[in-house]
């Protein structure tokens, strides 16, 4: 029966809860951790605002024909038990929490949290995969080496991944890059390991189809992990989120680049940095929840009409 | 062990889910309803955000001593469906609902949802236990007998109630009213029937100790129902609801009512009218949420210590 | 003389204020209901802020020369007294507040209220002028069938407008139109009936002079209506909405859609669900008042420079 | 007939609105003036969103048997055209308008905006009635001499009004008053005058009917000015207004100080430093338009059941 | 170190403060003043929040290469001490405060304000250089004559300026201009001063880089102006401002116009019209200080990688 | 001369900005950390602020006729840059900064930030001073012991000083006490220490007046340090806080608290957990900058007319 949008114990698109992810083609799952946030916190508040704001995706995606629910068995898993007073004793948790949903074959979706999260997930789906191919979005590569001293934090994660060699760097692409810096060079590391970085610059004003053709080609055909930081987005679509950038991509554009995923081997995904404090009208959390349905819809196996 | 405050699937004190009462002695339940409402709407997304809140209420309650879950088996079993375009068909729905509660031998704990929903609730609940005796907090009696010809909307419920014969009507009290009125003598209603009707004028600047010793005294040993209305507050105190009224109740003097039910025969529970977007810092529904456990923790066979 | 923006008591672009329409080549016309809104409720105030707003709005259009108050008598009649607590009382209100609007020889520009209110305006347009050609602007086609039974709420105006035969559907073009669904083929009723669907995904990075071009072909020389549900435009543009989907129009194809209507023998029109609650900033409200300027600059009959 | 609360063009308390102040025993009307403000402005916008949530006010004071519509002809007319770009003129405008207003013996009952237009509105009742008693509540006493070499703001206008004899300074009481100062004997000019000032410490943890009682005392039988600064409230009643000051009165007491006026020879009422852009909720707003039927409720004649 | 970005006493960019403008290159200089403005007031707050939020720009421009800190001795020099009640008053004082900076030989970059900063801040620049050319971005042309007999607020400081000869008015260029108009023809006057006139029609859908090269060569030589109020941009983008117009420009758009500056003889900017109190995120005040940033590095001599 | 209250840098009360405490009598300092947060981060912009609404707050304290600046040095010496990604660093920060303010012979008048800080900053002060007497206004004890295995966050720090030997137990009150526990008898740790608890129950309705003439002769000559975390306050006066509790203090009760340490030997004090995020219109922020006020008016020396 058709259920009214406010009603239900709030999971993401009010799928049923459970409390692990045996038996499931993929999972969402939230990370509810903000203590790696270097301006304004309020991304553990992600994952109960993304789910709250779901109840508006409803099952089809007409845009693209995928049916995923006709194909694969999908839960919502809960959240990962962060310790929001040692942001390294949380890298340990989740890294631990997702070990156990690869273990499972379970394709995990997450629901953030702040940019840190992404480097113990890839720790234990590298630990599966080996390493992976990026489809990264953000405003910033992420890609700093330390702040203050400290090795660990939302500025850091892909430097991190290099360094334990959890990413297939030729694979790697960061769309949306752009801001101000605290160095003339900031984008040599990336390129120097390889990555491709597609400036923000480079996408106004026009449809990034073409682009994700050739990211398709890059990404061949191995394990293609998607990480979402909703700060590529412009802030006029994204206002909720913490370290906000100007002239950023269009919402129109991230559905471009999760849509032309659509045929690599993607083996997880995450959408980070909704910061819900921050999003009044809960439009972001709402974006970050059509987002998260666009990626389990490129899932490998999804059905499409 | 302990939970992160934002980490969790989210209900109601994050207390276990389960779809029906069964096995419970008490279940919190949401009625995600606000079309009966006469000025601002939103009450729909009361069950949501309360259960968002009560992510900060623990488990003990220091000031009465009270260790409900010591004693109580008690979950959350989700929200009623209601149909948000027939306002009459949502009170079927509701009943019916409530109907299987009682029958499970469960006190329901309700999160409003607009105060239309105690109507078809208390049918259910004098179905089982007859007349009810009634605690009500509001600013407003509610007794209203029609709106642009019609009988049910929030400003009717215990006309309806009367209608029916679902009140012991000399066990009823009505506090923290007032406002202006559509007619001159608004409470004449009401005093027919034998309600003690305590304005909010009286209640100023002073404990409801000595009142609630009366009020016990008024209830006796019979079955009571506490409906509490969250704009019997003042718009200080709980910002975040529909038709607010100027120098209401403190929450002082809200726990004060509240505690002094301790001892009565309390068959039901609500707490109605917090409306979310009108409740920027959250701190209404967080309002919400405290004045439930306390209600939780007045029921009869709650541990004291 | 100059006003002040903040000042006098407010009608819609500040004009006289009459009770009817008689006399008047064009209305504003508040219809302040929102009990048919599946997920976020607060349009019901859309006719006062958007009258709040208007203030910004001048009286000369320069972008496309036309200066309507030196070429018709408009003023602002009130609000529709709707019936919050029956939808289908109220759509009886609304139609028979219309049909006298449609007696008087006046042009109704109507502010919504969510996208029901148009079920009801169309009964009494259509009973005047027929089978209405219909430029539709919207993220949804709300050609549903029945949610929960019912068959009148803001997901189905279009769908009771064709079983009623008010639409000349082969002169039926709906614009902006995505999001998830239901259903996997939830266009199919459209098509089949003759409506052209122009998918937001066929309108990114582009202007929509050419689209309206055809679309003015289409409509030919018969009575167009025009329905503006602002959730057409993307959230960024219009947070304030009960119902955002995102990807959708921007601000500038909004103007080019209006402008593009030009020529058309207009017969109504009608600016709906802006949710002033979630509007913080008040521009949604300011974007639905320019909006209903560029309609009234393309009534027929309206003075260009 | 019944009225849906959001419907109808906005008036105060939906009253009809007239142009002038002909035939009216009282009129309320608007002065949309901020730029008297020295913190935050925006209480330009104080009438038009007074107005707005005036549509919870009904017609009956059940509180104290009032029913000012059975005994005063009442309407809005509308605001005073200020200049928002020279405060002096913007002052001559509105003594203009309220000569006008006194000439057809008409008591105004005043929408504010900030509290410099106290001064002109007291040139132009004091020219019809001589000096006048003055019921003041507030923060601060707003008897500054100069800022900036300015002698016309918010923080000057009793003291304009003693230079020009407009008060008659023994039977003037300022209640309400606290906050830190730029030098140590703010209160001597006051004093020296003969005004009573009942500071807010004063007022803490109790009724003011006994105060209010020594104040009716005070005024006798002379005519009688009533200005109420919101900011007299606590900022936890009234957040929507400038110059916020900490432990302030409660709603409570501003009914008992209102409702203490009652057999006095009110001559006019302004309520004023409303800031809505300060107020998210609307609550200050509501509770100016509740205060401003108070002050209506207690004028001469009005009959009291 | 690497700073914290919440950490510091608030500047512009953390820059140090010192009390004047000698020694320095370039200052950020602060005029809170908002009594100019016809609608929402707010941009008195506007130095505060642009300082705020600037804390997330960095030293190093990457898109463009260019390194301002390590070229120009830059501070931020504190705030203009405005007549907030006289704003004629406040013009001599603005014009003083920019007399010294000029005689500092230090190129001024302002954070507004409302616009009608911009003309005594002009009188000085020309004052030292002669009429200068003009790189204005706003929604309004600002060249209006008089508002209820007032020829100073933020609708006319353009039209004083060409009255008193501070423009080269064949090298003005007025990027983003839209909205209705009190008249038919508003834009007349700009044209027969020489003025170019780029209506935000023309910008749409499309990179600015063509009309910047254009710009570049009208401009030639001499010394230019940059003022840029924030409503050029589309609300979206900008919500937080006093008078948004929709369907503006893209923050995209406003890079390109200020990068396209690079070459020029710049000497002075201000970014004005920022209001935080309808910027509720603070990401209008983070755009403000991020389009700062961007004039700061387009400065003559600005050392570039 | 008066200046503006918009303008300025923004430091607090706009006195004088210095980097060190070097020939200060007393300084304030803003510690920009809120990692150690349980629940609602951002207490980490309470310092930014608290500076920018302490515009409002004057020179002369009326109600206490203190005069601070006539009587000591006071500047403000900006933030202690902490380690936002890891606590125990940041507290080794904090106790280092706040080593070289006591070495400098001045009294700290700290900004939070969360509830961490005190313990570091007790470390810096017990080394000076030996075992400090402490008034503790909150909603909690502070008095956990771990939580996920964490032994210092903002529930914590009050059991860290009793264990390292920093608080003279017997001198130690605890004002504002309430809310829910995770056991049964939360207070035990506190009283076996010799802390006296005052519970928020035992100060509804009344004057804190008398309790603070006990509280004086508890801690009687010894030196005693303040601090004051703003949830003790009810959350309808300081809704900007990360865990608020209801039912909390008033701030008038507040005021007598402070007022009432007059005489007492204070050798430092602090304000904390203003979480400005949830704070929109700023008040609690300004509450917070009063009492900080406050605070200093009560240090040892200050004149009192
Ligand atoms: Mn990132
Ligand atoms: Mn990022
Ligand atoms: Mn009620
Ligand atoms: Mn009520
Ligand atoms: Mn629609
Ligand atoms: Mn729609
Ligand atoms: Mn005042
Ligand atoms: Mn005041
Ligand atoms: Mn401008
Ligand atoms: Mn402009
Ligand atoms: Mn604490
Ligand atoms: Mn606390």
């Amino acid at each position: 029966e058709y259920v009214a949008r406010p009603a239900g114990v709030c999971t993401m698109m009010r799928l049923p809860y459970q409390e692990t992810a045996l038996g499931l083609d993929a999972a969402f799952i939230g990370v509810p951790l903000d203590t790696g946030t270097s301006n304004r916190p309020g991304a553990r508040f992600g994952p109960r605002h993304i789910r709250g704001e779901s109840s508006m995706v409803r099952r089809y995606n007409i845009s693209t024909g995928a049916a995923p629910f006709e194909s694969l068995m999908v839960a919502d898993i809960g959240d990962v038990n962060v310790n929001l007073y040692d942001l390294k004793d949380s890298c340990r948790r989740i890294r631990e929490a997702y070990q156990k949903i690869m273990a499972a074959g379970c394709i995990p979706l997450t629901l953030g949290g702040d940019h840190t999260i992404t480097y113990p997930i890839l720790q234990a789906v590298a630990e599966k995969h080996g390493p992976v191919g990026l489809v990264h979005v953000d405003a910033h590569t992420d890609t700093g080496d330390t702040a203050l001293g400290e090795k660990i934090y939302h500025g850091t994660p892909f430097r991190r991944c290099v360094d334990e060699g959890l990413l297939d760097c030729k694979r790697v692409v960061q769309i949306g890059i752009r801001g101000s810096s605290y160095s003339a060079n900031p984008y040599d590391f990336c390129r120097e390991q390889g990555f491709r970085v597609v400036l923000a610059e480079d996408c106004w004003f026009k449809s990034l189809v073409p682009l994700m053709s050739e990211v398709r080609h890059q990404m061949g055909d191995g394990p293609v992990y998607i990480s979402f930081d909703i700060d590529g987005l412009d802030p006029s679509f994204a206002p909720g989120t913490g370290t906000p950038e100007i002239a950023g991509l269009t919402t129109s554009q991230a559905l471009e680049i999760i849509r032309g995923c659509r045929g690599l081997s993607v083996v997880g995904c995450d959408l980070v940095e909704v910061a819900p404090v921050y999003d009044q009208t809960g439009n972001t959390a709402l974006t970050g929840a059509n987002l998260l349905f666009e990626m389990l819809c490129v899932l490998p196996k999804v059905k499409v009409y």
